[in-house]
């Protein structure tokens, strides 16, 4: 049975990530997982470049973060997302942000979406593959938390 | 019985806030949430210049936020956002994103905060006002969701 | 003679707009300027979600921006924006970034702009009535310094 | 001799990094220019996160930058930075943002700094190591276009 599809991507902490309270900017850990689930998306078979050109895009539907360490300036950082569940049109990712230097879990999120054709933004279905490739993930009848 | 103490702001969509999907980045909500939290702050007696001043800062411990229909460049929106709850260090925060051209409501979200001292980063008590002033907003014994 | 069109935007520094050098970021006056740019807009005729509409949208060709003195959370901070002068498809708008507390000017640039329609992404027109309304800052034959 | 320092960073472009007209965004160029010219200050010797802690910070005194063309979803983009000059307590720095996948130059900008120590914010001697090693960057006298 293979994995959970997940991804680990790199950030390092740039002076326009922090604010004047000398640490990282909440708003700065999303723009991490942003493009940690853009990577996460095309390994999952979902390319933002030609869904956006067949009018099809990701719609974030809910975010949770829990702010647990603060990062400073020249941190560098790494983020792990795996697609966590998905049940009908929707699915959940998961994502943390980690410290290597001092093995810090600072940020865990659970990201929900789903898949729109623009212009009527009509939830479209989730790959086929997925139910194929990853039966443990699949939610099915009121599992779900949300 | 004061009401819970609220704020209003205004936000105009501008071409930054938007993506290539022609709706308001997720990113966005969140600024225009923060310019909210400002003002709230300053409302319930916390103004952030002063406290950073003293090394106190507002910490966000989490934020849970739905995005439920998208706004689009130009759209005028409105945030209202209140205290909702406080216990021992720490208090939730409530907001709504709307658009007062239709009625719909965009966005909702709730943030959990703290007030730390750096540079230890401990948790400061909250002001004392509180809980002579919002009694029905304090929370007791495990009475909170988080 | 009616005077160059003019804008005058007001906004308050944010946490999210300072870095951990303690002040506003450079990047942030740069959003600044772009608020303070489509109210400009919209004086001079040019409505950006209307224009959005049919494909047609400002775009930027050059900015010149000098950072004089640094802004700091909390500062309330106004911009004044101004039609400087056009040229067949070019246009260049002026903008001061003054702290009215202390009436220094932190900030001064100027901004180069042409009307495109996309897809092709070709220049449009300026609007006629420019010419008419402001004739004195029509530039012609290479009087202008780009 | 050396050859003027230079370092080459990539981006690839995010949805958080286009606006509504289906393009990169003006600020977001700068946010990729900010990441290059802070590894390019590495290569000269001026650790930021070092620096930070002495109280130490390159102050940006002027942008100029030239929009060529426009990058867009999901292309790979790389930034050019090189140091171009520098004299006294000031010194410039030249980038171009390139598409390697056409070959496109979409984006040049110079930018001026000097460093500063805080809080009184004076400006501070550039490296003296930098005239020994790269005299032909040395302005002296005027010669210099600000």
């Amino acid at each position: 049975m293979p994995e959970a599809p997940a991804i680990r991507t790199e950030e390092e902490v740039m002076f326009f990530d922090t604010d004047c309270g000398g640490v990282v900017h909440n708003l700065a850990y999303l723009r991490f997982i942003e493009t940690a689930r853009t990577r996460l998306a095309a390994r999952l078979g979902l390319e933002v470049v030609e869904m956006a050109q067949e009018g099809e895009f990701p719609a974030l539907l809910r975010t949770e973060i829990d702010y647990r360490k603060p990062a400073r300036l020249g941190d560098k950082l790494c983020v792990e997302g795996q697609l966590e569940s998905f049940e009908g049109v929707r699915f959940w990712c998961g994502f943390r942000i980690l410290r290597p230097a001092d093995g810090e879990v600072l940020v865990e999120s659970r990201q929900q979406l789903a898949l729109i054709r623009l212009p009527a933004g009509r939830p479209m279905r989730l790959p086929a593959a997925w139910a194929e490739t990853y039966p443990e993930l699949e939610a099915k009848g009121g599992q779900q938390s949300d």
